[in-house]
């Protein structure tokens, strides 16, 4: 299937905090540039994340905001 | 200042279409990873963006969602 | 892959408007009631979506509102 | 008053999980389909949640991805 | 009812501008500062919105950014 | 540099309540009114937030709602 959001930035779990509600999720993207997530706890455990797994970070393109 | 959203992906504006009511912005970022935001059009008129512009994508955490 | 938002709200596209920035997709749920979507009008035509379609309509927890 | 947020997914709160910061509040909607909704804490005890209420789980259109 | 949403800035439209998918709209608050709303058309013509009215700005807490 | 989102609304810290994962943050405007913003601990550590600091409420246009 294909996702209305537009943005799928393709990297890796560089590192992973579950909190009591929410995990901080560091993804490394390709060019050594980190995308951080805050997810909530239950999707982290369903995702059954660990460091080092392939992940894409998604963003719909109406919550990017430019600063120019 | 500093703003408490999270990611800010450094880049260049690679296209920009403004519509009516929105702006479609393209932003090659360092690797040549392409990241879409959508704004208002008011909002790319007061940017004064062009093509070639440098400029940040901005994105907070909770906007992040992960597919692993 | 599995995504961390955490809303899969499955149904079919009852009505589609494709406008100039944007597209209104009607999603009808099993039972009858009606999700609305706005997406990029770009994202409407890349998921080539047409009435009569089987989709899944997506929301992360974090943007699901209480009224009671 | 009439909302602008243009979802409006009447149910009962299935279950109700008070964390230390969020909420997390499960609506069962009237075909026995699933909404979850992440709260503040804060809003969760301001709207004095219990299990079996009658509520709305309300999310505006452009927060509704589509995957199709 | 009570929204979840914690955010209700009261006042008035000071203008509106209805295009073909989205609708923008000022309101001033009471101290003359103005929040900028932009919702879709067939929203602002569902709540059949005009210079003048009294309405709310409504805003999840996690919607808000702190620059500091 | 300017910042897509349109709404900056500036106030003082008013008061912090830093949890585990989150952290909620009310800025009170000129008029005395008060905006509440949930970030992330990790952000307010980083922004260094202490009450009565100047700060500045931003709010994307798309992400304020209108109740009338």
């Amino acid at each position: 299937m294909t996702l209305s959001a537009r943005n799928r930035l393709s990297g890796t779990v560089e590192s992973l905090e579950i909190g009591e509600n929410t995990a901080e999720v560091q993804v490394e993207l390709r060019d050594g540039e980190t995308v951080t997530a805050v997810i909530t706890a239950n999707s982290a455990e369903r995702l059954d994340l660990s460091e080092g797994d392939s992940v894409d970070a998604i963003v719909k393109a109406t919550d990017v905001m430019v600063d120019a």
